[in-house]
């Protein structure tokens, strides 16, 4: 599953749909962040709620997010891979990301990040995606501090 | 995004596919869940690591888990939707799971769950799988308590 095995063209427009959410996530531009998903998206984000059925549930979800992040925010994609036939692709990435929450704390860290697309008139939007961290089984905790380079499981472990 | 929308042989071929991991889940037969598994799958569970690069890296994760969990355990699919084009397809749907644990302490909740199959030689096979719950920011704990239907943010709220 790699990008390799897909068309050159499908890849680079599901490439620049990532891109442009990402960008809009970073310039925390929320109609921007909005036009990359289709009306009956499903998503499953990292924090605060189980599930957002349909474009506009997403959209009072990010809005209740968005003032709690002050300054700069950071949003890197990592070991992007997809796979696509003709209307259907999916991919996932690694997305660094850094925000300032309101008491001037740094909130910082990585996350896993899954996009389901359709291509519909031409144009690939997300209609289903996923978010999250792992939990620590003996804390309950999030484990909010893991980084990919530290913690995945080898098979070599 | 509905199962009406892809070719009949293909939803029945992927459900298949769903319902023998959840079965194999059930009877924590890992060998059983191994087999959906394509050999570079790249793995985000819910617990313990970030990601799980490869099927060897997966199952160890599983042997690890498994003598963790004691009795009968209970694993639902709930609210399956999926897509696919050729030899592409995207599932997700909310698991709702049930265990014991070592001190015969109880483990029960939802999972939502996001499945990415390519068909290689006429077969299924799951090349990413991404598995999780939200957690709370306030306190950065996972949100293990959470059920569907009184958590996610309606259009309405």
């Amino acid at each position: 599953m790699t990008t390799k095995t897909i068309e050159a063209t499908a890849a680079a427009e599901i490439r620049a749909r990532i891109d442009d959410w990402a960008k809009a996530t970073r310039a925390k531009d929320i109609d921007g962040i909005m036009a990359s998903y289709a009306p009956d998206t499903l998503s499953f984000d990292c924090h605060s709620h189980f599930q957002f059925k349909g474009a506009e549930a997403l959209r009072k979800h990010l809005e209740a997010c968005m003032p709690c992040m002050q300054g700069p925010m950071t949003f890197e994609i990592h070991d992007l891979d997809m796979a696509a036939h003709g209307d259907v692709a999916f991919c996932h990435y690694l997305a660094r990301y850094g925000a300032t929450g309101l008491g001037g704390e740094a909130h910082t860290g990585w996350l896993r990040v899954t996009v389901c697309l359709r291509r519909v008139r031409g144009e690939w939007l997300i209609v289903h995606d996923h978010c999250s961290v792992p939990f620590d089984p003996q804390s309950g905790r999030a484990m909010l501090d893991l980084a990919p380079e530290h913690s995945e499981r080898a098979s070599a472990a």
